[in-house]
């Protein structure tokens, strides 16, 4: 049952038809899927941040799960559409680096390409190959067709890939980056809790420093700025009541500086 | 079991908790129902956007879908309540042109009004009909309830219209209007590809000239506006990584004129 | 069948991954559990505003529905989870209110501390209780677990609760206050209908004056104000065909004085 699940993260917004007609196809092919809206506000083509936020939710949700991304400024030209397994999931998109964060943790099982048009919608738009192809595979998938009949095999080498942002070690600690403010504010970096062997002396961002790490958000009182793991395991800078991305007026790929220490030193 | 999804197209918004309470009523009359999301965007009371909307989404469901629209400036008034199949599918929605643009395109099979109470919730709220009558309804339809059971058959004709505006021929093409702009800017016109028997030669709109049709986005380089047949057969014009709808500064019901012959002449 | 039904409550948009991650967990206990977004656009940590949604959508849903209210500020902390049964469903939320105006109109059965680890993710993140404590949670109860297997009993008078406005019964009349807007631009009030024991025989609002109630929106002429008994239960102001909230200029907790008798003397 749990492999009928089927996610979708686009760009389409909420406003137009195009996720419901994504879900019309889907339905339409296996009327048992269990479709999961991820989100579908990623920015108009913004690639890294739909391959961010694929890579935050696979350890969410169960084995077999097909994850669907429609990011697509290529649709309709020569770029490769992709199903691959890794994590014990299932992954449709464009070979547009969508699936590089999630590859860069999970080392992919399988990619194929898809070809096989007896899987697709006749006829497919040139604009809406989410509808028109990724739809109907995702359908045709989690009714238990085998990746491999949906095309040839491709190897993890020859994907687009994108630049992905790790932390610099330097002598006394780590140089890393805020990724990307959430809808409360709060800063997640590119640095992960296990970038972090020794005890944080302090983390200073955009003119702040911050004491150590903290728990959670009421560890501190209400308004202070704080520095914890947040729930994907990255350290991320918050105000307990507030957003630390309106009040310390901190964009997407701000320097973030963690010195190694006992706090407070 | 496809004859269980049923679909939800709103000018509520997701802020408040109307949707959910729709949602609560058809799942409380079928807990088996699949209830797919179409929007909750529609403008408050914008009955042409949501008509035009629920016509793009019937092509992608499958057979006995049942499409729920609630666009109701009238609720609680003498205004009817409809039920009527079309095109393999079924409508639920107020008689005030909301299913207008289905049935210009799908002539409707059978037409009838609410007015049996056995399916309604009791007691009915007189504003907000859509969680107390068509809510219910949809769920009763869903489990095999044949229409003529939920009231009286109503022709066709008796039927609250909607003015559809259609592309003029003249001597040397076709002058049509954007009907909207997408989320990504696209602006999409009211002249089919099925409007355009010949290729064509230009087309102008608000002081930009096109040369000929491109097939998708990605045929023209970066920034730079074309026109194709987009994903509902529609011809409309685009910015390659772009918005046209904010780079040409153009507006729903600006005239395209397209000009038939040879492109680049 | 309908016990299976979980609803979502919470404060995290839809634009981040939090509430698909939530979703993941929840079908990852019960692949059959049927989710329902009730809205995710609740001002950050605006408990009261949630704890209002929740207390609307109780009558929509069928018995044994699971409701899940995260608007969790407090998470990490010491404040309690809990999982409570009250008008014949279920609901699981922070003790810090969210549950209050539940409460107050539905006197909880069983209030019970989540404290058993084994119904929990492991490792739990201190910063979202969601995902890790309340969704897993959610899936076994939908399993058919009984509440008692989550944790200690809990008694009412022990909960956090939250300010509730109630209207004051003058010689006249009532004076209560707006509550909210909803997205029409509707005026809701903390009066219910059977607040309003006699006839109505007007109502002032911010220096506007409506006589008597109405119906429905479509009483009125389009533009003109009214008031009437919204599909809540409460007394409300709106325009038809417009926003009251625009256009008096009123915002949430301005004084509404409802004075009994005839309308029109």
């Amino acid at each position: 049952m749990a492999q009928s699940i089927v996610t979708l993260t686009t760009d389409f917004g909420t406003a137009d038809s195009y996720v419901a007609q994504m879900k019309g196809v889907i339905l339409a092919t296996n009327a048992a899927a269990r479709i999961v809206d991820v989100t579908h506000s990623v920015p108009p083509q913004d690639v890294a941040q739909a391959a961010r936020v694929l890579a935050e939710i696979v350890p969410a949700f169960p084995a077999g799960t097909i994850h669907v991304a429609v990011v697509d400024p290529g649709v309709g030209s020569r770029r490769r559409l992709l199903a691959a397994e890794a994590a014990g999931q299932r992954f449709l998109a464009p070979d547009n680096g969508l699936l590089a964060s999630v590859f860069a943790r999970w080392s992919p099982e399988r990619i194929c390409e898809l070809v096989e048009r007896r899987f697709w919608r006749d006829p497919v738009s040139a604009t809406f190959h989410g509808r028109d192809i990724l739809a109907p595979v995702a359908g045709h998938w989690s009714l238990g067709i085998d990746v491999a009949e949906f095309g040839p095999a491709v190897c993890r080498e020859s994907l687009v890939s994108l630049p992905v942002s790790k932390p610099i070690r330097d002598n006394d600690g780590l140089i890393g980056r805020v990724e990307f403010a959430d809808s409360f504010g709060n800063l997640v970096t590119n640095i992960a809790a296990t970038d972090l062997p020794g005890t944080v002396a302090w983390i200073t961002l955009g003119g702040h420093k911050i004491n150590g790490l903290s728990r959670c958000y009421a560890d501190v009182a209400s308004g202070t700025v704080l520095a914890l793991i947040g729930s994907s395991g990255r350290l991320e800078m918050a105000i307990n009541g507030g957003s630390a991305a309106n009040e310390l007026n901190v964009v997407p790929g701000a320097e973030v500086r963690v010195t190694f220490g006992e706090p407070g030193t």
